[in-house]
């Protein structure tokens, strides 16, 4: 079956992962809903990367909704905890970082439900990825999966049989190498994106916190240049 | 194990069923933490019912969320779509009414899961019934089941054997007359909780929706005086 005219909700961090992820539901067809969020996160550079992202691919509609993450705490991302830096790639692997927000994804993928739901669009698509990530729970394989069993069991529209939802997650099983290459021959200007955990107050990534490191590493291990504004 | 000192987060719309609820999970010794959430519903009468249950019951903290469900729509209780009157309950059960709310459920829940995370509380209560309801998918068990297992998958105190998230739902197969008659057990005082989906500008319900026809067949079943304030 072919993507063509059917709707997807994409969710739209405006970084390295979930813009190329975009640009492959994109080739395959979709029309593109994209959602963001705004959870108190500590910095705004994530927002207005997603938008311009949004804008540059195309897509039909671009949803940005509040969500009270930064009410409830327990991370890096939402209070005043320090962002760790210089951290060696093959170290975050082994334990859960600061960065770690108290289930974001479940609480982003539910809101995508809710928008899907009243889209009638059974396609949604999210970045996770399990190879060269920060250790993330709620980036496995095995939560997504289940994620979308519940899905099926929780919307009126699957209930009565005229949905099957599906959790799109294309770049699950590759590097962070493999999705640069991905997004730059699906035509993504990379520079527009924003991956940094703590950047400086023009925006500029610290190159330091996992995020930077891990997209540094990508772009090294992808033989492309690294177009992202680093602090000096 | 008992409950006593242990931590849970109890939903609480104000209604009937989530405040019999609260004060079954009062009853069992947890240390409550009450959530509510602000979610676009065209009354507040809900909130108001939340917080004067809350506080009477003796809850430790109680937490209004603002979650943008209102902004998604797609529901009777979110926009514009008119309230049905009047459906007896035999003919509810056979189809989800247009008070549907996609995901709503599901979003509250995730919330829940990540005010529970940070708290470290493994207990979570719902007061979802599968028996005299309104025919909601979220409020199944398959559904709620689904949801745990889930939850198990997401959270970093689950992953690294910390929490094992359980989620409560003592009403799941109690008939309404059963519901009222725990909560007067338990010493619940109904004339402060409100039900209705379409309350007048004082906050009076309407009597004739289909939470207030549920409610009233409730109290009539249970043979105890409905205390519930109705609109002339």
């Amino acid at each position: 079956m072919t993507a063509e005219n059917r709707k997807a909700v994409v969710l739209v961090s405006g970084g390295l992962d979930s813009t190329t992820c975009l640009a492959i539901a994109k080739r395959e067809g979709f029309e593109v809903f994209a959602l963001s969020f705004s959870y108190g996160q500590r910095h705004r550079a994530e927002l207005k990367a997603a938008r311009k992202v949004a804008e540059a691919l195309g897509v039909k509609t671009h949803l940005v909704l509040e969500v009270p993450l930064g009410v409830i705490g327990g991370s890096a991302l939402t209070s005043e905890i320090e962002v760790p830096k210089d951290v060696p790639p093959e170290v975050m692997q082994t334990q859960i970082p600061v960065t770690y927000v108290p289930a974001r994804n479940t609480v982003f993928l539910s809101l995508a439900l809710a928008w899907a739901e009243t889209l009638h669009a059974a396609d949604i698509f999210i970045g996770v990825n399990a190879l060269d990530y920060s250790g993330y729970p709620d980036c496995r394989p095995e939560y997504i999966e289940s994620f979308e069993k519940m899905a099926n069991l929780a919307l009126r529209e699957c209930v009565e049989g005229r949905l099957r939802m599906r959790i799109h997650t294309p770049l699950l099983h590759m590097t962070k190498a493999q999705i640069v290459r991905k997004g730059v021959e699906l035509g993504v200007d990379f520079s527009m994106t924003h991956s940094c955990y703590d950047p400086d107050p023009v925006d500029r990534a610290c190159g330091r916190c996992d995020s930077c490191v891990l997209r540094r590493k990508g772009f090294a291990e992808a033989g492309i240049p690294d177009p992202t504004h680093y602090a000096p």
